[in-house]
C-alpha cells in the first residue's frame, strides 16, 4: 500500500513540476514592445510588476523542492511505519514543507492575479489606469501563466493532503500522538 | 481524548471568529475624508477597492461558518469512531470545508494585501500613483485589519490540521481507506 501511494505521489509531483516550470517560463519570457508615439516605444516585461518577479521566484523554488521530493520517493527507504518510528521528524518535516510550499505558492499566485486584475480593469476611483488594452498579448500570456499556476497548486494541495493522510493514519485513534503498534505487546495491530 | 481535541477546537474556533469579526469591522467601518482643494473633498472607503469588499464578505462568511462549527462541537455526538463508521461523510465534509474556508480566506487576505501594497508604494512603471500618503489613517486601519486576518488564518490552519489529524488517524495504517477496527474480528484494536 505504501508503494501504491508513493507511485501516485511521484506522478502528482511530476505534474506539479511541469505546471510550475510552465508558469515560471510563461511569465519570465513574456515581453511586448509597443510604439506609443513615433519613435518612442515602451516595452512591457514581468519586471514592471514586483509581484510577477516574486511569482517566477516562488514557482522556481517550488519546482526545485518537488524535484528533491521525487528523488526522495524513488530512493527505497523501507516501510513508512519503520521510518516514522525511527526518524519521526522526517515525515512531519516533509508534510509541513508540502503544506507551506502549497500555501506560499497559492498566496503569490493570488497576489499576481490581483495585480493583473488591476492591470486589466484599472481602478477608476484610485486613478489607476488599465494597461491590458495596450499590451493585449502580454496580458494573455500572464493570464495563461496564472492559470497554470493554479493547476500546479491543485496538484500540490492533493499531494499535501496525501502526505498528511499517510502520516496521520500511522497514529493511534485513541491516544494522542502515540504511534500504532506501540504499548500493545502481543496484540500488535497490523490493520 | 476526543473530548480534549474537541475543547481545543472550540477555543481555537472562538479565537478565529474573534479575529475574523475584527477584520470585517476594521475594514467595513474604515473611512477618511480629505479636503483636496478648498471645498472639494474626497472620501476614502473600503468600497473604492473591490478586493476590500470581498475581504469583508469572505471574513463574515468564515466567521459564520466557524460559529456553526462551534455549535456542532458543543452538541454531544458520541465517540468519533462511531460517528465516522455510521456517517463517514460528516467528518470528511467538515474537514474539507475547514480546508476550503482557510484557503479562500488566505487568498482574499493576500489579494487585499497586494492591493494595499500598490496603494502604499504605487507602481511607477505602470503610472499607478500611491494613495497612502494622502489617506494615512485609512491605510493604517486597513493594514491592521489584514494583520488580524492573517492571525485568524493561522488559527484556521491549525483547526484544519487538527480536523485532518482527528479524521485520518481513525483509518487503517495498512489498508487504504479502511477504518480501524473493521475486518479484524476479536483482535479489534483500541489503541
Amino acid at each position: 500500500m505504501g508503494v501504491k501511494i508513493m507511485s501516485k505521489e511521484v506522478v502528482l509531483r511530476i505534474l506539479a513540476v511541469v505546471f510550475l516550470i510552465l508558469t515560471s517560463c510563461l511569465v519570465g519570457f513574456d515581453s511586448q514592445t509597443k510604439v506609443i508615439f513615433f519613435t518612442i516605444s515602451k516595452k512591457a516585461t514581468f519586471r514592471d510588476l514586483d509581484v510577477l518577479v516574486h511569482l517566477v521566484e516562488v514557482a522556481s523554488v517550488a519546482a526545485g523542492y518537488n524535484v528533491i521530493q521525487i528523488i526522495r520517493c524513488l530512493v527505497p527507504s523501507g516501510s513508512p511505519e519503520k521510518l516514522v518510528s525511527s526518524y519521526w521528524y522526517l515525515p512531519w518535516l516533509s508534510m509541513l514543507l508540502d503544506q507551506a510550499i502549497a500555501y506560499i505558492m497559492f498566496a503569490t499566485n493570488t497576489a499576481a492575479l490581483q495585480g493583473c486584475l488591476f492591470a486589466l480593469n484599472g481602478e477608476s476611483s484610485l486613478q489607476w489606469m488599465k494597461l491590458c488594452d495596450k499590451f493585449g498579448r502580454f496580458c494573455h500570456q500572464i493570464g495563461g501563466a496564472i492559470f497554470c499556476g493554479y493547476i500546479a497548486i491543485l496538484f500540490m494541495a492533493i499531494i499535501s493532503s496525501l502526505s498528511a493522510f499517510s502520516l496521520f493514519r500511522l497514529y493511534s485513534a485513541k491516544r494522542l500522538l502515540v504511534l500504532k503498534g506501540k504499548r500493545t505487546g502481543h496484540h500488535q495491530t497490523t490493520i
